[in-house]
């Protein structure tokens, strides 16, 4: 049978959500090898999203078919039973035969935390990024409204060798700060490599005044990762919801 | 000149607030370390409440006198940049002169957050306790209602050896659910070593149905540790705040 199963993972210690040949410790990984001692059997599992090492996951989806008959909240709790303290299952459903947790995906959500200042919040600050300048949200939210819409965004994407299509819809981008806390929420259809991240450390950049936010259409046009601002660290990051 | 530091820590990795004997790695520890060098002489702080191995602070306050003139802008970073990351300085102020951390706090409010159900929280894991059942909330409540006011927490007091007077007023234990996290919050004038773990393993117990509430009155009266309830984990522990 068919599965959904919903996952929410600190990922802090994990070399990101995808196997990926001999880089053992992965979140995938780790799933699947407490799949395949319940089921008995070799299971692979499908995610919505390859989340980097380091990045978090509150909403993660993954599709996978099991032997058997199980009584999804029996499955859950077996799961939430074996797996490590810093990954749960949220939840475990029956799914249509031809759900698939990545190609069914039609949108994902998406927030970096940053927390301002120089004092950290101790019990947030593996999942924060700290900066210690305060930018200016007037010059992000401008430099943002630019990012919206269905574009090529080549120049945000880390992977040089990706071969597909770097079109993609970017929904909206929120910027909210309450306090020292910083928080950008991205929705969009798709997202490509390293995309959110560069996202935001080039909002960052224009907030500080190094980057000119009417500079984003020229970004956007030299397609060419150069062009954009910096990569903000991955622990700052974490995938909040796919949409089906 | 005396000043006043106000705390947050992750007490996960710490032996505790207090410096005891050649016992290293704690929160007054490496605060002092972290002075005498800025001060280039040896520096000793006195804090409000003696935080347990494993248990967090969202604000404890510390008295500590300071050679010398400092901006107290400039104290607080320099101490935020030398300091772990899991301690953090909230705040450094000029305190009068006669103002003692420990001597002059007049109350203080615990939280200790339980997490219900087989599904951990990944973000707050190492500052709840995980709890399978669901306690009743209107038993505890039942039970803490007996609590409140002026008594001897004999019962309730960790060290068999302590000396002192064991009385002390409960203010109020106020218990909330907001999903599967269970916030219990105690507002006192003062603790006794172990009291705030004590009174939740006893509370829990009453809310799984193992102690009656109506057996709060007998527990006080036996002025016997042995009476009461289990000691819940240091984890889920928060000294909230102090009040002077």
């Amino acid at each position: 049978m068919n599965w959904r199963l919903i996952l929410s993972y600190d990922g802090s210690r994990y070399n990101g959500w995808q196997k990926q040949g001999n880089t053992e410790n992965t979140i995938q990984g780790k799933l699947e090898q407490v799949l395949s001692r319940l089921m008995e059997q070799s299971i692979e599992v499908q995610g919505a999203g390859r989340t980097d090492a380091g990045v978090h996951a509150l909403g993660q989806v993954a599709s996978v078919r099991l032997p058997g008959k199980w009584d999804p909240r029996q499955l859950q709790e077996k799961l939430n039973e074996y797996l490590p303290e810093d990954i749960a299952v949220l939840e475990a459903a029956p799914a249509e035969d031809r759900f698939h947790a990545r190609l069914s995906a039609r949108g994902k959500t998406y927030r970096y935390e940053i927390r301002i200042g120089t004092v950290p919040d101790v019990f947030r600050r593996k999942y924060q990024w700290q900066l210690a300048d305060q930018p200016d949200l007037e010059k992000m939210r401008a430099a943002a409204a630019q990012l919206i819409g269905t574009r090529d965004f080549r120049s945000f994407c880390g992977n040089r060798q990706f071969k597909k299509s770097t079109e993609r819809t970017l929904e909206s981008i929120d910027i909210q700060q309450n306090g020292a806390d910083l928080t950008i929420t991205f929705r969009g259809d798709g997202f490509l490599p390293y995309m959110v991240r560069i996202l935001t450390g080039t909002l960052v950049e224009v907030g500080l005044g190094k980057i000119p936010a009417a500079s984003i259409p020229e970004i956007l046009a030299a397609k060419d990762r150069m062009a954009a601002g910096p990569t903000a660290p991955a622990k700052g990051l974490t995938l909040v919801e796919v949409r089906y």
